[in-house]
């Protein structure tokens, strides 16, 4: 796969080219060790819970990808969802940091539902360079780089241009807890929406290859409560690069540390979103 | 795409052989055709809500596959989508039938988000013979024939032998109606799953091929209510030769005709989810 169409020459002052390029090939071999390990049987631990379930794999590809991009790039830092579960610091400084969800849908995965993901992303200064998502059961890789572009193997995406939430397709996850108030909030949000007459609300078990549809049109908006900056970060650049935008769920900027997000092709779908949704409070990824 | 891995003797004394193929080259035609359609502009006219929309596509396909086998098998019956919206009944007979969904996922399809199918189901004596579903973005075919098996592109399929509930990852769809009323029902029937603590449940927007997955064992029970004979007919046959079993949303026998369903791999899933679903009233498909 060709993971873009740009310019070549846009490349060549790019200081991060390097670390795309070793992105994109970890991405790629990441995406082989999940496809041959859902042909294969799998022990299964509980992380919080039932919904949320950690694999062996996700160890391993985890491992596999911080420990060749520390080894490359031994002064840059790393937030990634296994090694926060064991009791590492999630915060983002100003450094070059990595932030990797080794296997976005690890329920999917565990039942070897065909909709599983490797997201990798990297910030500098506190601001996203690039992202990469690699959707391992189907072979597309999604990039995108900051100020130059998204893209699904090589062909441009573009956001849905939908104004109106009554034309819109709506994705969302449930999210991992599943006390009954928070089922509640996360019901009766599903209703808001389907009461606004959107055209249908999808969910698909990857929050990261949701996002990854809105990026390419094939939906109109997104939004969730409880997902991880892991779950966010690469498809943040990807969207923002097709043209949509990524907001918190009160309207205003993303923090990419609040576990909340809408996402929209357009602004005006995003604030409608916005606007409907009750507040489900999971607390923040840096104060854990 | 190889429809099956069946031994060719055994296919020789089947009387429905020639139907048989004749489905699997419909199918494949029909994905070209819904494939071709999804990288062009679409004009869309609503059915009975904005939920529920149809394209030209889906009269181009339709038109398609029954014109074909019109010609091909004169003396038999059909049940379809687009024709039964037109107004013609919609009454299994023991004449042989022809049960097809041109374009399953309708929504999906007008917003291009990628889990659309071709459906062809064929009873005989009111009894399914046989069911082929295309799988038409992600080019996945389908097959299940009675007493024979049933495979994905040529791969044997076999569904999930979970027993427990709450180790289940379940799929549902919204259906068609968005009253009030109807949404309560839907919303309180997911929360009732979830807090039977399954591991999840997943909307992907396309009935068809949410029970292919089941039939693959990727996911452990499907439930619906306001579903029609054309989603359900071809998988029916496809799930069952899986492994897995297909009953009433009562816990009793499958009626085709009943707009509602309860699939899993296992009896015991498919009592534990029947016995937690309130029922959502659809009427029926040959009461209209």
């Amino acid at each position: 796969m060709k993971p873009s169409g740009e310019d070549r020459e846009a490349q060549a002052g790019d200081p991060w080219e390097e670390c795309f390029e070793a992105a994109v090939q970890l991405a790629l071999r990441a995406g082989q060790i999940v496809r041959k390990a859902l042909s294969e049987e799998k022990r299964v631990s509980t992380k919080t819970s039932t919904a949320d379930l950690v694999t062996e794999t996700d160890q391993v590809v985890e491992d596999l990808i911080l420990s060749e991009l520390h080894q490359r790039f031994p002064s840059h830092r790393f937030i990634a969802e296994e090694a926060v579960a064991a009791g590492a610091k999630c915060v983002l400084t100003p450094n070059p940091t990595w932030i990797v969800d080794p296997i976005d849908g690890t329920c999917n995965f565990v039942h070897r539902f065909p909709t599983v993901a490797v997201s990798i992303g990297f910030a500098v200064d506190q601001e996203l360079e690039f992202g990469v998502i690699h959707d391992c059961t189907e072979e597309r890789l999604y990039t995108g780089r900051r100020g130059r572009g998204a893209f699904c193997n090589g062909q441009r995406l573009h956001v849905s241009v939908e104004t109106e939430l009554s034309r819109a397709l709506v994705l969302t996850e449930i999210g991992p807890r599943r006390d009954p108030a928070t089922l509640k909030l996360f019901l009766s949000n599903m209703e808001r929406l389907l009461r606004a007459r959107a055209h249908g609300v999808r969910v698909i078990g990857s929050s990261t290859l949701a996002l990854c549809h809105l990026a390419s049109g094939a939906a109109d908006a997104y939004y969730q409560f409880g997902l991880h900056c892991w779950d966010l970060a690469a498809a943040t650049v990807i969207i923002r690069e097709a043209g949509g935008v990524v907001i918190d769920t009160s309207g205003g900027p993303l923090d990419l540390m609040s576990c909340r997000v809408v996402a929209a092709g357009t602004r005006e779908v995003a604030m409608l979103v916005a606007q409907a949704l009750q507040t489900i409070n999971y607390g923040r990824d840096d104060e854990r």
